[in-house]
């Protein structure tokens, strides 16, 4: 492979001069620059990103870490800062972490370690103070989906209290009185938060909170058909459910298809999320739109800023809205 | 931040005995190891991964290639190949191609540059001699999802043919001799090879191919979906339909449900991959089965293994077969 002493003596200048050509610095005459660039063509030399991150204290590469990557809802938050990330001749590096705070740790170790100075942070497992640690050491650190209050301007969230009660609600309008709630098992804010925005619009509806109609699974497909089994079971008067999210919704509504129900002419189903699947399966899914996409775009955004200008103050932090996204799985009770 | 010169000050020893430590020689003692780390830790030092990997030419990287990272098949490739990186404290970087000539070489480029010595790569706009080129400059570099016949035994790859022959096969062994095709409109290998197999599993069987009976769209829901609404208007008498993927099956079922038909009861449908949406829409999607994860966890191990053992020389190419997966979307004919 050649080395940049072949390239300056191809070109016929000093390492020197070759090296402020490779490193864009602006002392070069033009006559350099041309003679350079030709040698390096010529003789197939690659700059060392390792060498140039080593002088430029940065690499090339965004580091981002999810929960899981295969998650689609992650996919999708991976491809909207993979957009802006090529834009800039930027790669992504990815972590996962499972939602696990030894994991998360390490993984956000790695991603520090390999120089990356902006940061794109989901992380549900380490409490506060030790995000806002890795935010003071990295000033291009920005967390999304979750609001560490002392860093709040660096936070990119969704009001997930907010979605769920407009989910919750619009089944109420539509007339029902016995809704099911398929819940998250996972104990996370986004959980909790969810879960409350039911609670809440029940009450300020009027309307009684059973136990009962509360079933909490694995945030996917499985666990919202394991969920709906046990509703079943149960036997209760229920005539629409609520879940955490649109792949609990999905598993809930294939087992209740199965099972002779028409949706939504005997059980109505909301989702959350409004992901890929939603628009796919049948009935199209009643859903609260997550606009993971916009979110992740900001965010990576706010992160290379903050990398890029040490000076710059984000506003004070903005909270993202879901909206209900109405198709063909909510119907008037029979 | 601290630097290894206050690492070696504070562990009262030289800073080649310090850097010796972190690099993890083998000519260090005891002492020497445990005043080092003693000084890391209190420091908070880091060690940096940039001129770690000028010393050793490589990072802690392995370079992964996909079409699109939001698609839940790269979204499971990229798991799999994460859970080996993670086991060895390597992690991912990641680029987008979207089949695409120059973004998929500039992708390449961009990943080499971050001198990843592991690389696999999902390329179908890159013609084979790039390729080869490729794999010629970095030995870690293995192909998923392509026979590049000049470096076969580098090439992790799935019978396209042969799957797309059993999905058809299964509809004629079923009592179908009016099968639609939904194929996939990008010009790459993939849907040429699966077509083929609907053509010869068609001629093996004594079925006449009709031209009006394949309809060409973008292989995910939406051109499924748009796809079968051609079919239908041509008003043609097929009974079951083989698409190119499980998205374009499950764009195709919600339509036909929309439209009144009972599935599998009036028209039969089969998908191809097996992916995470096949077992969650309704009814329960018969398909092929697509081993992604454990081609993709050969590849990155194949590749980790040519990375750091110059003379491996990996056995002749092996190609991956699809199995087929009985469901809920296919019957005999009325």
């Amino acid at each position: 492979m050649a080395t940049i002493k072949d390239v300056a003596k191809e070109a016929g200048v000093s390492i020197a001069t070759a090296s402020r050509v490779i490193n864009n610095s602006p002392n070069t005459s033009q006559a350099a620059l041309d003679a350079v660039q030709q040698a390096m063509t010529k003789l197939g030399y690659r700059p060392n990103a390792n060498a140039r991150a080593l002088v430029n204290k940065t690499t090339n590469a965004i580091g981002v870490l999810v929960n899981d990557a295969s998650a689609p809802f992650f996919g999708t938050m991976i491809k909207a800062i993979d957009t802006i990330a090529s834009e800039q001749e930027k790669q992504l590096l990815i972590g996962s972490g499972y939602h696990d705070p030894d994991k998360e740790r390490n993984a956000i170790n790695l991603l520090i370690n390999s120089r990356c100075d902006s940061l794109v942070i989901h992380s549900k497992g380490l409490a506060d103070q030790e995000l806002v640690a890795f935010a003071k050491e990295i000033p291009g650190l920005v967390i999304i989906n979750r609001v560490v209050p002392d860093i709040a301007n660096r936070c990119v969230a969704l009001d997930n209290y907010r979605g769920s009660y407009m989910a919750t609600e619009h089944l109420i309008r539509s007339g029902h009185r016995h809704i099911g709630y398929l819940c998250s098992s996972h104990n996370i804010d986004d959980a909790h938060d969810r879960k409350r925005g039911y609670l809440d619009a029940l009450a300020t509806h009027g309307i009684e909170y059973r136990d009962e109609y509360i079933e909490y699974g694995e945030p996917d497909e499985m666990g919202g058909e394991q969920c709906m089994v046990n509703l079943l079971a149960k036997n209760t008067p229920i005539t629409a459910v609520a879940a955490y999210n649109d792949y609990m919704a999905a598993g809930c509504l294939a087992l209740l298809q199965e099972n002779g129900y028409q949706i939504p002419d005997d059980l109505s189903v909301i989702g959350f999320d409004d992901g890929h699947i939603a628009r796919f399966i049948y009935p199209r899914l009643t859903t609260v739109r997550y606009p993971i996409q916009v979110m992740a775009n900001e965010a990576v955004k706010l992160s290379i800023k903050l990398a890029n200008e040490a000076d710059h103050k984000p506003d004070e932090h903005k909270l993202f809205m879901p909206i209900l996204v109405r198709r063909a799985s909510v119907a008037r009770p029979k």
